[in-house]
């Protein structure tokens, strides 16, 4: 059994981890900090947990979150920064759900999150958690930085196109739409139900903080510099993300369902749908499947890609604990293959 | 393992049921059938099945159901009652989530479902499958009619009162919402999303199916005849039932949290829950949970007990698992602990 | 023209308010007060009112408020109690849209807004401003006290039945469900898109403080004491109100459609339905109609009542601006007329 | 007073037109005809007509509707075509919501549309109704094509930019998304609430009927062939269409603001929001404004405009009635001035 300590959990990601990590048969959860709610039974915050889980929030500590032998965070970005050298210090691994070890350029973090980085020394040590690319890398970490939610659809949607170049790098369309749960847990005005349901805008279209890393991951995956226009949009449903996308071919004669098919035919997380197929968000509700469809409108040269995911599961809880069975050795699918709950 | 049978499974209970049996260690699924749906891969009726389920449906046939232990229909009312006879004749044991069996009084099953019963002769043998009602007989039938969604909520809600003769049986009101689901998958004006969404309404008050069934299973508890004025709503949400119930108590006395949570306390799918609490139909989303909270407002003569439910699972496709394990002498929530989905 | 002011109108019953002035052909807008907006235009906090009003937010000021024929509150309860005084020393009229004046015990206001009042010698001179009760009283008034939304709908569905002693008065059982703009726009966890959507549970069943104001209305009605079992619901929702009320029938030989049909044929917003058909809150949405159903199921001696409201119109502004009407002697649908937005 | 007749009107644009008229000063609704629906009130398939509206469909009767001054087609396409003809020849005037004479090239109409087209000598007489573009020819005409929903706010998004020929008209792309009722009031599986909401997928990708009228349209303003990548959403709400343009700027020194706010200053229906803001579909439900906003993401080379309209109002039954005003010579805005619902 592996012990698992998480620091947080108190949001929507949190409560996700949660219910994945409860159902997987070789996790023992040890200890869920949370400064705000420490004393509070878990279960009181989250209802679906009554009856599944008897641990109460504690105050965060290090030493009682050095006998496990992974923690998750699942924070605000700023906070795995200041705690998580003490934690490595102590041979605990650390899966952080946040962004805080996304990004390798320091000054772009620093910029984009609008506050120094609090352990600067430890981003080179980071290993980027998207298994689709990083498989090899993520077996031997230490320090786990989990996708952003946007950015796992954006990257495994153009990779195969951008890793065999046959698009425009520098001319790549991101239209994304997103369910609420991925503004977090926060009392605000605008992420009210009277503010957002029966409604549908765009948001964060002069810069959200998801370009910079889909770009370094774009970039990593081309072998060179890319260009990314990234819109995102709010969806009024909880869960899921959709991503469509759009690129120029620089090659006309590949055959790009080929092309999906054969990159990701070992990956257990990723269906290429049938040619044709429409992907939908609620077929992802719940499970770490991400699907996706590739079309060429008209035979024009602009492709067309359809990415959905849930964003609480592939797009953070889900694809940790991905991460987390890939470290410890376990099958990949472990305590993941459930399927989506539908309607 | 036990080799499972499914007549049906082109609507939400039967794609509720397949999810659930997917999951479920001890299960082997062997043929689903489905007459207007045959050929066809399962998982390109329900999206979330893709990469869970090779099976397609197949043409109903008496020799291919005759090869499980226990067959479930997930089929209209009036299907059931012309192929059981075939299937218990050949030792299968049947689960049935439709109403054919639901009702002993064949002149009352008549009247209600406007059409002559099939199998009168079997009606007697039929197990009514609420197991906090009816467990023993359930680990000994050869056919279980599994409860109604309605039903089954309006049943536990009133349980410990009418068991212990507390409130007058002839002033029974439960005022019940249901999510969408409960009206099926059938195309129908009324059912679009146009029509549901952004709205609220009762239906079925001048007579609802579900009545005589309710009115059945407390007479039961308690012994004696009983009046209910029933009254159902359309929620637009996807699952759920949420169940008003009042009743005028005989005796003031009666400490009613101590005995909700005497009668229930060794129920795996009933959670009492603590005094003052309320409960939600999302804390049972996919889960197999029934919260129950019950108040004296104002400490006048009226209880009120609130009931929550997802009317796919406790309501429907996962009683009928609970009654299978029950039936197979597995562990009652095998297959079935998994936390609700939330948000 | 009449000149009209508002106090408060940051909400959503005072950006209702603000559409259905617009649209009333013989008000002109004049001044609009709020402290925590001051200084910024309307338009910019509600942005469907782009175009539509020019005016900004201003500092609460008695002499400018003053200038005014009419001053409409549209704030917390607490507020209109302090401002009111010196309104009425000038001779404006004032249309309270909160609970400030609603209830006539002020010991009883007292308890359920725990708090002092601050104008207890105003309440007597307050007119509740339910017309199809108190039009008469409503045309000489210079404080009234616009109902509630959930004392609205359950007042006009009682109101023949208890008018006529024809009920049980202390037998009274009131179920109903609002939307979520009945919870305002406080930014509040319990109020977020992610808790509310996909989502039902009842609230308040202990007490709410609309319960002694249904009292107090439905006593003034029956012309003696009642109690009333009162339990609101929270729907997935924005508009709407749905009440289902239960009444134990005393003589059971009325003609229930006769009744409601006769003592609301004059009314024009009062829709009693066809006998057997269902209000629905959509066919109300925008609109100042109150649609009623009355059912006696399967010939038994309860009779359930529907109502459908749309809280923010019939339920608050609309009904605020009906009562306007009637006190400036204009035709009472003045401004109302509009059919509702469906879907 | 303008006598109209409305020829279908059993779906939502049918009930939403009806809405406006009956809001409008100077139109008497004289006939409504409906072959499926005759002899039954206009209300009962609408109920928040109820009270509003006396009139009953009618079977189709051209002496009927040759009474009035204006008939309306609010039916799918095909119908108009056939019955257009007789109604021009006895000198009334047509106002068609449907697709039948929007694209001018026939043998395109046939093959989008998968029939031989029923009139097609009227097609080079119809007036594309989309005010902004065609306001003199308009006022002209006889036979007015108004737009569809999509192509309404992707013409407008791209007019100040393809009139300049400031971007490459080979490189446009137009992201949109729908509410449901534009799929319209028909018993379909993938329409009901249970399949549609909580949910959000493309369809049509391959190709849409409305891409030919898109870039018809588009080729118009910009006086040369454009190439359009139109990929259309469904959204879990009832009403709006938001749209998300993308475009490559030619002339990078353009002020982006200053252009749009200039073309549209005097349109009256279309809103230039300040730099910066985000339209929202709410902040047009039931209204026929458009509103626009116009981004260049981190200075580069893309430009990026966001539209928001109602579909059933600008997007259709709306921009008829502007039609209706302009052909008729009322005041533009007149019956089409009220603000939008919000929430």
């Amino acid at each position: 059994m592996i012990n698992v300590g998480i620091v947080g959990a108190t949001g929507y990601t949190g409560v996700e981890l949660l219910r994945l990590l409860l159902g997987h048969p070789q996790v023992a959860l040890k200890v869920i900090t949370s400064r705000s709610e420490a004393g509070k039974p878990v279960a009181d915050l989250f209802p679906n947990l009554r009856g599944h889980l008897d641990l109460a929030f504690s105050e965060p500590d290090v030493d009682s979150l050095a006998t496990c032998d992974v923690v998750f965070f699942a924070t605000p970005h700023g906070v795995a920064q200041s705690q998580v050298p003490d934690l490595l210090a102590r041979g605990v691994r650390v899966i952080d759900l946040s962004a805080d070890f996304r990004i390798r350029d320091i000054a772009i973090w620093e910029k984009w999150y609008g506050q120094p980085h609090g352990s600067p020394e430890l981003v080179a040590d980071a290993v980027y958690g998207l298994p689709e690319v990083n498989r090899e890398a993520i077996r031997g970490a230490r320090l786990i930085a989990c996708p952003g939610c946007y950015p796992t659809s954006v990257q495994l949607g153009f990779l195969p196109l951008l890793e065999k170049g046959l698009v425009d790098p520098h001319d790549l369309i991101a239209n994304a739409a997103s369910g609420a749960t991925g503004a977090g847990r926060q009392a605000k005005v605008d992420n009210l139900f009277t503010e957002v349901s029966d409604n549908f805008k765009a948001y964060g279209v002069g810069g959200h903080r998801h370009l910079p890393e889909i770009e370094q991951g774009l970039a990593d995956i081309a072998g060179r510099d890319v260009k990314v226009t990234f819109v995102p949009h709010l969806l009024p449903i909880n869960r899921g993300i959709h991503s469509t996308l759009y690129a120029t071919l620089l090659d006309s004669s590949v055959d790009l369902q080929a092309l999906y098919e054969e990159r990701f035919a070992n990956e257990p997380f990723v269906d290429v749908m049938p040619a044709g197929s429409l992907p939908q968000v609620r077929s992802v509700r719940g499970s770490n499947m991400c699907r996706i469809s590739v079309f060429r409108p008209q035979g024009r040269d602009k492709v067309v890609i359809l990415v959905a995911e849930d964003n609480l599961v592939k797009g953070a809880s889900g694809q940790g604990v991905q991460s987390m069975n890939i470290l410890f050795d376990l099958p990949e699918t472990l305590g993941l293959d459930s399927p989506a709950l539908l309607p």
